[in-house]
């Protein structure tokens, strides 16, 4: 594993990421697959190194896929529980951050709901000197860069298992549907995808889907149909169900109707189409309960499996160049 | 240690657990002893495993036994807490073991509220063709195995300190009281009891254990007396104090009259007679409080630390098959 | 590292710590400090030991800087997590204490909302004969003293960097501000300043600082600038902010403009003044929010940094006792 051409300190956002960016997190994560089919699955690469997941905003999935690349890499963790903490004494978010970065952390792992607390604690860390990595692990309705860089680990690992590549996207009809507008997932999903050159179909009702989205390189649809149409691949995003009390979409039995992914609806697709899905899925929502559970047609968990790869392979970019820029 | 004839993937009722399943996991347990009486009680034995406490239902005492012989085995360890998961996000119990499985989890500790969710979870995991482990550690008011395995260890190791087995149970007369109907405690011991041929005596009032608990091959009394005479062993259950306003029983009080474990009552039993209870204690309501700190009459303490040595040795017998079969 | 003059099972409270006590506690934190900027930052002091981590009183800052020693001494940890307990089970914390006990545990680390609760814990494990060393992390409003450890390396290691020693302090005037009568951590710093020799002056209103606090041979005020007169260290106290529900001050911004440290004020000081804080900090009310920030005046993150280190060299100490005795 090659880190020469790795000079990121944090991860904040996928919008600034480039081609050799994308290739070397998929290359990284490729040769941790192959730890992860070893008997013994844990390296010392991070040994005496500290993660510390301060996730703001609670996660079952997030989190523990995160604990595990850090203990797979031998770092030791601490996790930051927001029920428990400092916040409900009147403790700023900055100075959560502060507090773990004067106990010697070396990666911060954050999640929030409100967008831009990462950034907002990367520029802080770096003003105080820290050498701390930040990395995003979902800021409300802003980005979800690990999520976006497993899932294009996922789609390439399927078109191309033996030598999986970024370039392996390219020209690839990907269908996005569900709840673009509040998706972090999405919009980090976009970068990934348009800067690997995809050709990417947005799919929702107008009120989730304005049509500025266009100006990001990808084509609008309001209806599901012409998103599907010869699509290699169907992403469904996670839908809030307070969206129906907001008066976004009438209601989720109307949703399914219209944009639920189905086993009928996928016979507009290529004939390899898979299915896509970030979790935690509504069954009977985004997606039906029947496909969801198709190994021959859903990704969703190689989608969780490479996540742990994908971790790994971050932690271990952004964990290395600290340790060489000590 | 040999694990030659351990044969089972799951460990989720004692329904069928033999003779030699028990000595197995006896003998095991002891060797663990020997560990845990070191300098350093950890062992490299799971190093690179994944152990995923999926605690549905809260629990402090079991979830850091597993945890704590986890650990000492050098597995590592997730730990799934309730009240921030993706469950409040409609996410199935299902799904979110298909994540744990997906992230690479070989042994699954579940606890859940309900009777038979760690059995559906085992069928699933095996439908899905994952090599996972799943062991139940309480699910409602079904089973609970390895509480029922450290008592049968704590039981045979104060008959026979020397060398334990699970032989040594047979023909001592174990007296069994308290909220039988509603305890996992009380049917995975009927189960171990019955089959290592002890004389098993339970004593409850009828709204807490139904005549039908003779099928088990045990003797049903519903004062505590004759369950108490002559008795080698008393284990007591916990109760829910909510039974009071369920009517199930008059008062605490009156419980605690007619069915508390107390000095005078032993004076019925053998000379040498313990006590025994699985924990958490309410003083008082089960038991009398001097009574349960008195080292020569109670057994309790030996329970807490036999069960991390019991936990040890079913996390190795399972996980040592998992990885042969790998 | 020797250990040769450490006789102590437990550190409860600082009050009968002597100096060779204090010396050592800073000698060993001082060679942590040197692991510490190591790139591994991992020993493999404690394993095989297990911490528990009992934290009645919930915390993030001092469970996580406890946890991070402990791993970085290569111990297992345990967590107890109140929410989630037995206690809500009806079992009392001597019973929650035991169960630790018996589960194997080498060192407890207690915090309770309640003054007394780690020492009677400490005679509960004694009594029992059990080899397990308590730490107090805290407990209402008696004392805090890796607080006060942590606070004396900060200080020392500031005036002599080379060679820090408890003697430093030696004649240093000290003020300390704020809520004093309900501080835990001012209790343990007036212990270890005075006994090092410190010349302490305590600065807050009335209500919250009795005459009595004199007796501890410091100088009692019930105004900020005789106190700042000259002092080389100003330590602030978290304020309680239900203390003005309380009517024990008038409002936060009248407590501000009184005792409040500010720059301004800082000019009464001798010239190469610092400001300490045991954290979380309610910028604005204690202190202000730009003198908080700036790394000339603050040794705020020093404290957090050193309490790592202070931490280790504690548990160190009490985890190598017991090996011996073992």
């Amino acid at each position: 594993m090659s880190e020469s051409t790795w000079q990121r300190r944090h991860v904040i956002s996928l919008a600034d990421f480039t081609v050799p960016d994308y290739e070397l997190v998929l290359q990284t994560a490729l040769s941790f697959t192959e730890v992860l089919s070893r008997r013994n699955k844990k390296v010392p690469t991070l040994q005496g190194k500290v993660v510390a997941n301060l996730f703001f905003e609670s996660s079952t999935r997030t989190r523990n896929s995160f604990e595990l690349a850090a203990k797979r890499l031998s770092a030791d963790t601490l996790n930051f529980a927001p029920g428990t903490s400092s916040l409900s004494k009147g403790e700023t978010i900055l100075d959560t951050a502060r507090t773990f970065l004067a106990m010697g952390t070396d990666i911060m792992v954050i999640r929030h709901q409100a967008a831009g607390v990462p950034s907002q604690i990367a520029l802080d860390m770096d003003r105080l000197g820290g050498r701390v990595a930040v990395l995003n692990a979902g800021d409300g309705k802003h980005e979800h860069p690990t999520q976006a860089l497993l899932d294009l680990f996922t789609l390439c690992s399927h078109i191309n298992p033996a030598a999986p590549s970024a370039k392996d996207i390219k020209g690839k009809k990907v269908a996005i549907a569900g709840d673009i507008l509040h998706s972090r997932v999405a919009r980090s999903n976009l970068y990934s995808l348009v800067t690997n050159g995809a050709d990417v179909h947005l799919a929702a009702p107008p009120t989730l889907l304005p049509e500025e989205f266009a100006e990001y390189g990808v084509t609008v649809h309001h209806q599901l149909a012409p998103a599907l149409e010869d699509a290699d691949f169907v992403m469904t995003l996670r839908l809030q169900t307070e969206r129906m009390s907001q008066h976004l979409i009438p209601s989720l039995r109307e949703y399914y109707a219209q944009f639920g992914i189905t086993r009928d609806r996928l016979a507009r697709c290529a004939p390899q189409v898979q299915v896509l899905h970030p979790g935690p899925v509504n069954r009977g929502v985004e997606i039906s309960s029947d496909l969801m559970d198709d190994p021959r047609l859903s990704l969703i968990e190689k989608q969780v499996t490479n996540g742990v790869a994908v971790r790994m392979s971050l932690l271990y970019l952004m964990g290395t160049l600290m340790g060489s820029a000590a």
